[in-house]
């Protein structure tokens, strides 16, 4: 029974003590909460914000840093930054080499810069304290205002603002957002509620929050966004739609984020009622080319067409026999004039070959390497499955080095226990960007093979919604910050970015911080364990992907089933990728190959995902592989339950409605946690016949209870 | 091109001045803003709450009311009100019979109030002036407080203030809102964004919106919602989903909401494998019976079972060869021991009888007369087809003298623009309930039948979603608040209403609240006369129902297609429901039927509903019918246009962002007025070969141009 005092505080909503710092937060304001400073802090943060000099005539985005500024400024202090005409001391001084000789003497180092990078200095001008914020362009002026207050709000010390002095540049081009969002407002695999995108009232009706959706994405240097599902309908390329594009164009542009669609293939026959979409038709190529023609009219800085062809019922060139490369080529070529790219998706498995699904994109698109146009970018996914909680790196990472790849992450946790499980992707990005291809000699990390790029790109499908804390949970958020900030500098390491998005999103006391960030950097491994621990991979129930189902087998297209990814017998289970089955790991590098072609030198996070293993194997641990699997899902669950109990031991140091939603998604998680490692003991134990090893609790249910779980209401079908 | 100064306001969002009242306001704050007074008001009323006196040991409902007062005053203020243990000069008492013989001598004359009923009263307690606000009981207190509060919002002058004294009692006794909201978060007829119910993480995660829908459902006295869709799936009686209704029942109880749910009638088939779901089998009746028993267990203060049966496919009785009433009847028996009661649809129209729509629920229904359980309400639409923007009202009203019948209002604008046309629908409402049914001798309005069935109801199909605005506009948030005051009082006027929500909502200036009071007051007529003037009705595009449809001939259904409605010919349009047609006047009473007999004498606003008229016939303006038609399109297109003149003066009367979003709907409904005509007069054009009037523009594009526009992704199919 529930006190009188535990229901009052809820019923007394937004009581605040300090009424412009809400007592309770509800998520929308991201890691851009500008909350009040401490009187130290704020002294001293006023002493270096007073007042902002700016270029003159400034751009939109120039204004956009400025109003930024202010915003943070006033959020953290209390006390609006007067617009100055020439520096003073204590200002902000935004620099471009529009006004930099105009401060003269002062000189700045923007060469290297390039168009988006900027340079944070405090120094003297006339000698007067000031804080520069420069760059060669008035994005990177945008850029560098975030930065600045990003060390604001993580209370960077007066010392160390003295001393500022931090020049930096993006390493990858293009960071993009990929939102899977359909038109009728739907988002596949989306679990933070319908599509941010108000479709239905665009253009006419441009909500506000796409302004702070514009604001988060500049705050983390994301540059491009793909407006719309990549199972895309025709119908994106109508003129309605188009002006839908244009006017969230419009609210993007100031904020130097791109805007690029998904098309469909057979658009020419669907819209231009052409018998073919033939890309080698030329009555196909002038119908894509007038198309791009009139995008650009509309958008004149539109950043290109992301495709999916030839994948999963995606219409697409091989329909016509003819290459990937024919098709994208078709439609760079529609683009060239205009300065826009084309982002071809080599998620693909073949229809009519269920060898080894994970070989087959390689397969297709290796022989191709250097056929691409110049303005085509080849978009692979992380692993040569898709999204799974562990897999190895794209083996096509390192093996095109004639043709741009941009790596594929996947922000929504499709297979990561939708937006209810406390996941930090970071270290799965991590792991991912760190790996070493072993191609060009030691260390060619898949980081620097994007980076090496012609053109370098990385695509995060969005876990962005309508939702009001965005990403249908407050911990979810922190996969869009880290996603962002990778895109940015590839090498900084997820437990850094941790730490930021704590501190910006949270609290500063450092206490707070290290307890979160050690949950958060627990946490994707204790999801690997509960789920597919040991390599094991694609164990999801049919469809909406939520909850276990390794016993799976019935689903039309072989290498849709989990039981052809584990191929658990009695004798054993794993997918043997090695000479003597499928060979994919003859796709690698020859150092990594003859790693992986041994279980005894595989390391044991990816065992299954290359052998076919005994269960009585003997494990590092001295245990057999089946105790081992048992172990796994001991430990992920036995880590929720870790979770929860550190979440409850920071109960007085998070606002009270924040901390109420992280604890009831907590309860969730511990409670499908064991829900997964129950069903797949159940199973696997049917298969294999063994007993529980000692001091292992056995399932709850029995098998059959497991596989009659059905949930026609599971979000993110899209 | 937008101006540097146009964007930076929007750029430079929530700068406020006062950081607790924002500059920018989005909608969600409802009418409960709770704004800070200007300096002589905030003194007056500060004088009046420093404190507050409640009962000992106060319920949960008691202490919303007090939450309530809190939130109000300090919002107003600045100030927050102590908690007093005695009454003290300027302290607000709250009084039930708990506590009034603790305040003796005082007495209050609580009789009458009943159950929900408060009075307000400025008095002394020991020479110390207080305000009272008592009642019989917590819910009473609640709805006494927002009150209250609704007239410190609406700067209620110091005088009426020190002399308040008055006693408000509900006439109905419920008032429902009805959400369309289906298992999968898609909202039937919804335009406001998907289900404010977050399904998927209910019941573990309790989002703080459903207390603000609880409070905003309170300050109107709403006490009753059922939460699905009525076109029900049977999930919704699973184990599950009761949890789920369970967790928002307990979020809403203390605010004095009842949970109700609508079930499909085949449920004992689909969820209990009974053979037949006949309610006269003993085996139905005892699965209902069992399932009822479950869900009071977790429910304790379930309302009951709302039931859409044998129509529109729907499953019913009659699958069975039974009646409504006994379907009903088995219904209410599984709910009578728990205090239940059910809420039977009377919206049928049969499969096999085109004849006249409008005739047949009274044909079903009008025999059943008397034959329905004690806890069965009969719920009838307001008139006889379906939320037309204007229809007689429903001939059952009067009718049925010994069965309480409910009033089913639409807020939601499914015929009437969607969430983008402002449409304020009190005078539709209050048209609705001011009609006299001139059943038992003269004034027996359709509010007076309602206020005098056994049980009293109200329903409305809620407009609610998950836009941050709640309702999709800003100004639909009043067609919701109307409704609730109606509901509470269905004798005040719609422009009392529209001035309280107006006065709450945006401004107390009085030239400005005249200003959107006008505009409220005549939007509904601009819309009945663009869309579907003189009578006209059902004249909509097919599924979507957004934009004009008045040729659809070619629906499966007779009576789904509009040509079925208008009946235009070369000679005339209408139907006839006269003694020479379908005859559905001699539904009702015998002075309305003789005045709807004749043309000449049937209001004009009708003339089309209840006759075929020839185009040549002259109407009281001294215009043909075929000119004063197209006078109606083109006043309704011209009242859109005065509509945003007017919105234009008010620009520095309303705050930016919620001027900027009406505007930008005005455009669209300014468009879509102009089509609905265009399209419209093209199509009855063709029918007749009439000319257009002189003066009046003919249509933009061709009939066929019209014919052919889709719109796939319209909203609202839930």
């Amino acid at each position: 029974m529930t006190t009188i005092l535990a229901v009052l505080a809820p019923l007394m909503l937004a009581l605040p003590a300090n009424p412009a710092q809400p007592l309770l937060e509800d998520g929308y304001d991201l890691w851009l909460r500008y909350r009040r400073m401490g009187d130290a802090a704020k002294a001293d943060a006023l002493s270096r914000s007073n007042s902002i000099v700016m270029p003159a005539a400034p751009s939109l985005t120039t204004l956009a840093a400025v109003a930024e500024l202010h915003r943070g400024i006033e959020g953290m202090t209390g006390k609006v930054p007067s617009l100055a005409k020439a520096p003073e001391e204590g200002a902000l001084v935004l620099v471009t080499p529009a006004n930099l000789r105009s401060l003269a003497p002062l000189t700045l180092p923007l060469e290297g810069l390039g168009k988006e990078g900027y340079l944070l200095r405090s120094t003297r001008i006339d000698g007067q304290k000031v804080t520069v914020i420069a760059a060669n362009t008035d994005i990177g002026l945008l850029y560098g205002a975030f930065a600045w207050l990003r060390k604001l709000q993580m209370r960077t010390s007066p010392q160390a603002l003295d001393q500022l002095d931090e020049r930096s540049v993006p390493k990858i081009q293009l960071r993009m957002l990929n939102h899977w969002d359909n038109l009728d407002r739907s988002v596949e695999r989306g679990y933070a509620g319908e599509s941010i995108w108000d479709w239905w009232t665009l253009p006419d009706n441009k909500n506000p929050h796409y302004v702070d959706y514009a604001r988060a994405n500049a705050s983390l240097g994301i540059n491009g966004v793909s407006l719309n599902n990549v199972n895309a309908k025709a119908d994106i390329l109508t003129a309605p739609w188009i002006a839908k594009a244009a006017a969230l164009a419009s609210v993007l542009r100031p904020y130097g984020i791109k805007v690029y669609l998904s098309v469909r293939f057979s658009a020419p026959v669907e819209l231009g009622q052409l018998e073919t979409a033939d890309p080698l038709e030329p009555a196909v190529a002038a119908w894509w080319k007038a198309k791009a023609d009139e995008i650009y009219r509309a958008i004149p800085d539109f950043g290109g067409f992301l495709v999916k062809a030839n994948s999963e019922g995606q219409p697409g060139p091989e329909d016509y026999k003819r290459s990937h490369a024919d098709g994208a080529n078709m439609l760079a070529k529609a683009l060239t004039s205009h300065g826009g790219i084309v982002l071809w998706r080599a998620f693909v498995y073949s229809q009519h070959d269920p060898k080894d699904r994970a070989a087959q994109a390689y397969d297709d698109f290796k022989p191709l390497d250097g056929k691409f146009a110049s303005n085509v970018i080849v978009q692979v996914k992380n692993g040569p499955i898709d999204f799974q909680p562990r897999e190895p790196f794209h083996p096509l990472f390192g093996a095109m080095p004639s043709t741009p790849l941009a790596l594929e992450f996947q922000i929504t946790k499709e297979y990561l226990g939708f937006a209810t499980h406390l996941a930090y992707l970071g270290p799965l990005f991590e792991e991912v960007l760190q790996s070493n291809t072993c191609r060009k000699g030691a260390g060619t990390t898949v980081a620097k093979v994007i980076e090496q790029g012609r053109i370098s790109a990385m695509a995060g499908v969005a876990n962005i919604g309508s939702a009001r804390n965005w990403s249908g949970s407050h911990f979810d958020q922190a996969n869009w910050y880290v996603f962002g900030r990778l895109a940015w500098d590839p090498d900084v390491s997820s437990k850094t970015i941790a730490r930021e998005w704590v501190e910006q999103t949270f609290s500063t006391d450092s206490r707070t911080v290290d307890a979160i960030v050690d949950m958060m950097m627990m946490s994707r491994e204790a999801v690997v364990d509960y789920m597919m621990p040991l390599g094991l991979h694609h164990l999801f129930d049919t469809g909406h992907h939520y909850g276990p189902g390794p016993w799976v087998s019935n689903l039309k297209r072989p290498e849709w089933n989990p039981t052809y990814y584990h191929r658990a017998d009695k004798d054993g289970i794993g997918f043997d990728r090695t000479a003597k089955g499928s060979n994919a790991i003859a796709q690698y590098a020859p150092e990594l190959s003859a790693q992986w072609a041994d279980p005894h030198t595989t390391p044991e996070k990816f065992l299954l995902w290359f052998h076919h293993v005994r269960w009585d194997y003997t494990m590092a641990s001295g245990r057999s592989l089946w105790q081992e699997l048992i172990a796994h899902y001991d430990g992920g669950v036995a880590a929720v339950a870790d979770l929860r109990v550190r979440w409850g031991r920071l109960k007085d140091a998070i606002d009270s409605q924040r901390y109420a939603e992280v604890a009831a998604f907590l309860a969730v998680q511990e409670r499908e946690a064991i829900w997964w490692r129950d069903a797949s003991i159940a199973y696997f134990q049917s298969i294999s016949g063994l007993p529980m090893p000692t001091g292992s609790r056995p399932p709850a249910h029995s098998l059959e209870e497991y596989k009659s779980r059905q949930f026609p209401f599971a979000p993110g079908r899209g």
